[in-house]
């Protein structure tokens, strides 16, 4: 397996697993750090254009969170073997809090798209905005080749900041190839987002 | 004044009339939005590298937050005409918490640097990390040129994420020029950030 393959998150049907046997403390704050840093932008670009995909993938990552702030308390338990370990280990948990904090605030502020306002504020608050997130399916064209196999970043401006593959998530998929049912979550101007559709489609 | 130019946060010292007077509600929430989004990435690479320059940006962007969500709430309520007005407002304030609660956690992220552990687990976690961020003073080589016309992106594929000047931000700041005593903080791989010492200085 690749190194960037290594980030694949565990398919749902294996977190049981996961939680308590497979994975290790390093590697399941690696996956709330990711989530975390993904989750504010992605918050943010939901309530932009009112997006009920991009609300989706914020609930589903928030959910995801939950899950791995819990296994990371067992893992750091049962790692702790004397005092010093265990300080380190408090430490870790301190920050995975925090990352869990993160996300749900992340959460509330798409709540907001709840309240159905007639004439919603919001969107028009952040025109500025150089960069949006957006969610696309990724067509043949690109199947099994990755982001840097198809120039993304030079042909576009654009950066796939992952990819969502059935449940799992990947972060920072540069080289992972994409696949049939991949849906792309990818940050760029308007301008890249719209030259997108040549990479994946035409 | 520039596009970009009005990205610019008023000095510490113009505070008290901002909140009441000078910025409306939409203004006030988009800078929340940037530093909501920057000081996350900002508090995982200070606790990566154990840099206290970094920590104390993160420190800064919090109490800066702080103010901005008491003076989105002063505003909110003397914005607000009819009850129209009010639920739009309640929402907005909704997503001003939910951003100032994500600084907060950022800051949380940090504390953990004041644990001073003897042999840290957390900078070990993240070697995978693409990108980092990194406080750069910026260099008289580039006094009165901005990352855009330095050509920074294509130099070293570094991202000025915001330029800090005295005690006041700029987010987003391409067109920007860069000023004496200017403080880059900029997003790249460890690679792109060596480069950037030529842009700079060299």
């Amino acid at each position: 397996m690749s190194r960037l393959g290594r980030k694949r998150i565990w398919r749902r049907e294996e977190r049981r697993k996961v939680e308590y046997e497979a994975r290790n403390v390093r590697e399941i704050l690696k996956e709330m750090k990711d989530i975390s840093e993904l989750i504010v932008d992605l918050s943010y670009s939901a309530i932009l254009f009112n997006n009920e995909d991009l609300v989706e993938e914020v609930k589903y990552l928030e959910a995801r969170m939950d899950t791995l702030n819990y296994g990371i308390r067992m893992q750091a338990m049962l790692a702790a073997r004397d005092a010093e370990d265990a300080a380190k280990l408090a430490g870790i948990l301190q920050v995975a809090e925090a990352a869990e904090t993160i996300s749900n605030a992340a959460a509330d502020i798409t709540d907001i798209t709840k309240l159905k306002l007639e004439h919603p504020l919001i969107p028009s608050l952040f025109r500025e905005s150089d960069e949006i997130i957006v969610r696309a399916r990724v067509g043949q064209k690109a199947y099994g080749r990755s982001a840097y196999d198809l120039h993304i970043r030079s042909r576009t401006g654009c950066k796939v900041i992952a990819i969502r593959r059935e449940n799992s998530w990947i972060f920072a998929p540069k080289n992972e190839p994409f696949a049939e049912g991949d849906i792309a979550l990818v940050k760029g101007t308007e301008e890249g987002i719209e030259k997108l559709r040549e990479v994946f489609y035409e």
